[in-house]
């Protein structure tokens, strides 16, 4: 007999840190030697959408990641996500109606499958392990029946997943607070701002094309903190005053404090990687060169018109005010040309009009002197500060109704032996049949 | 009537610090925030020559370097080496008879001129500053007669002209105790190990080629004292210890101790000054690329060959020993083939000989997997440690008997208007000439 299947789809949007996290006092389940903060992206632009289902007739967990099946058993932080939501299991109901759809002790006979897609390149760097995790633990919560009244132990197993996912449950300026217990239960997200707070602040992501494989953030933070004396000064004594600093001037919305301090941190983060043994590189020129354009056009334009950011990779993640936009836009167009034309990634007709009218400030070719970097860029995105995980309608599910994904990746080419062999039974078959068909 | 010449000529080496410094105390004399140490390279590779003059007849004094005349008056550092070394003067004795050739109470009456010479490009960024004004006071303390009883004031002299110019006038491996006094007294150079302690020590430089013009040394240390969190906890914290065990390392002749913490430290530095705000960048991509072909190396080779650090710039200066030299200029070679070849800037025929008979270890090419960065690498030189500053014969004296030098910058190009106006006032002179010579 078909079982029916329960369904639910969400999105679930990726953050940048302006104070960084680096560096973990326990890595089993994710807790920081310091606190951070981070801005969430808008989902308009940049997102992870993924669908649940659960029904009897699924005989294991399975999940897939942009197309391509990943083995759920493999990974411990993807287990870990799964068995703290399940412990916390309350009954299903149907939104519209109330109505039980699973009862709380009828979940043990249910497996899930889980279809999840960026609509970001991953290659592009823009943290979707954060985003990819918060959405699995919200997508599992809502399908699973959790209370918003449990949203902080939420914002916990997300960060069992991946530490900055709990960022990615809220929007607009979201902290991270580190805790001091060692069971991590007050190590969690507070929504420092909302999403409207600051309907001025946008964002500018320039991505940068780096061929070189990098360290992953979880390796290179623990060589980080097993060998770096810089960072362990960095989290006792300049991040929590740093981080004070932050939230107040982000609500209070003075630009020029926000970009300076997070300018300053993200060098300092990149310095206890350089202090690292063996040392860690995520920033290139391509990166630096954007690092000293931005400082030559803060200075030629007389105020602070733009911050950057560099996470775990040569990205740069450009913050700046509506009305320095186009400036700041026409500077990093002028000189870091993109690969493809921002023609082809901005959305916004009036913003690509203003940028076609506006003149980089006088000062800043003879404060910044170097030719244009051809092909330093990929692309350009742009985007605001925006909402946190939500639920989408049934419209938007990644999955059929029998729960298997809509989109899969194309498969790889099968290895020649087994062409062949597949070749070999369909001719036996075909013969088969033949012969079955002229009796 | 011809007043007499009294002249000297010394050369001075220049040095690579091992343990950094960067940052000052007392901007006025130079009173670094921490100590320091470095290995003196070999003057039979690279040295600074000076040729010190002086007369009655020279109605100022007069420097030249690298053939061009700099204003004396122009440079407080230089001012400051002239009156401190005045202020002791003794008796010029002749070195041969012991005859006074000029006595103390004489010296007002006579001018000096300096010229100077480094047998290394500027561009090459090798500390040409610490050669110079070590140069410059060693020859000094000779020309005036002080006594070597006054050589802690001396280093004290050399240090108030260039920091780091301190540890140029002692050979081998060479500390700058950071001193307490505000008054620099007790800031100065000690020698630590003498140049034949440890005759397997080599170096390489890698002179890495660079158009882009980096932030000066005094300016860039000034801004990171003023901006970086990180700058103060290295010097207040990590450096004492960290010089005491380069010290033991070197004394006990530990190579894998000593590059280690000389990688360390020299990262470290870099960390700093991105940790400065701005950020001071001074290693650039094909930097980094050697810092990861020799922790590569390190690993390939299964112990450690080779130490990197850089100074505020790009090139690489590699420590190795003697057994490991071939392998080190194999994998520098290979990895970042200069555009002089080896066989232009290398004398040893022997060691040009092992290069090429030399097989990389077969590791390095999993571990590093990168093909050739080709430009990357100006040349490269090789050298070892060698002594402090030394007299030299006359026979290489940079002057003529008369105090000018023997050797001067070819004179910039004139300008239009004044080449037109000599010709105009030769023509007139020529016919002047005509005029008298036909009557």
């Amino acid at each position: 007999m078909q079982q029916p299947v329960f369904s639910l789809t969400i999105s679930s949007p990726t953050n940048i840190a302006l104070i960084k996290y680096w560096g973990k006092r326990d890595a089993k389940i994710n807790l920081p030697i310091n606190s951070s903060v981070s801005v969430t992206l808008n989902q308009r632009d940049l997102r992870t959408v993924t669908t649940v289902s659960a029904s009897r007739s699924f005989s294991r967990d399975r999940l897939w990641l942009n197309g391509e099946e990943e083995d759920v058993n493999a990974s411990r932080r993807v287990l870990a996500v799964f068995r703290e939501v399940r412990a916390r299991a309350g009954d299903l109901r149907d939104p519209k109606t109330g109505q039980v759809l699973v009862r709380k002790d009828e979940w043990d006979g249910l497996r899930v499958w889980v279809v999840s897609e960026n609509n970001f390149p991953t290659a592009a760097g823009l943290a979707s392990s954060a985003a990819g995790y918060a959405a699995l633990t919200f997508a599992l919560s809502k399908l699973y029946g959790l209370p918003d009244s449990l949203a902080d132990e939420l914002s916990c197993i997300a960060r069992m997943g991946s530490g900055s996912a709990c960022r990615s449950l809220a929007g607009g300026f979201v902290a991270w607070d580190m805790g001091q217990r060692a069971d991590g239960v007050d190590s969690r997200a507070r929504q420092v701002a909302d999403e409207a707070h600051w309907p001025e602040l946008q964002v500018l992501v320039l991505v940068v094309s780096d061929t070189k494989k990098t360290v992953s953030s979880t390796a290179g933070m623990q060589t980080s903190v097993d060998t770096s004396p810089l960072l362990a000064h960095r989290a006792a004594a300049v991040v929590p005053g740093r981080l004070a600093e932050m939230e107040a001037a982000y609500q209070s919305r003075d630009f020029g404090k926000v970009a300076e301090l997070m300018m300053r941190d993200s060098n300092q983060f990149h310095a206890t990687c350089l202090d690292t043994y063996p040392p860690v590189f995520y920033m290139n020129d391509a990166s630096r060169a954007i690092v000293r354009m931005v400082h030559a056009l803060n200075e030629a334009a007389g105020e602070t018109v733009c911050g950057y950011t560099f996470d775990a990779g040569p990205n740069a993640v450009l913050l700046t005010l509506k009305r320095h936009l186009p400036t700041v836009l026409a500077a990093a167009n002028t000189h870091f040309p993109p690969k493809r034309p921002v023609e082809a990634t901005l959305a916004s007709e009036s913003l690509l009009a203003a940028l076609k009218s506006t003149p980089l400030p006088p000062k800043l070719s003879s404060l910044y002197p170097l030719a244009p970097m051809r092909g330093a860029v990929s692309y350009i995105y742009h985007t605001d500060v925006g909402p946190g995980a939500m639920l989408l309608p049934d419209s938007e599910s990644l999955a059929g109704e029998d729960g298997t994904p809509l989109r899969l990746a194309a498969p790889a080419a099968s290895p020649p032996h087994q062409k062949l062999l597949l070749a070999a039974i369909a001719i036996a078959a075909g013969c088969v049949a033949l012969k079955v068909a002229r009796k």
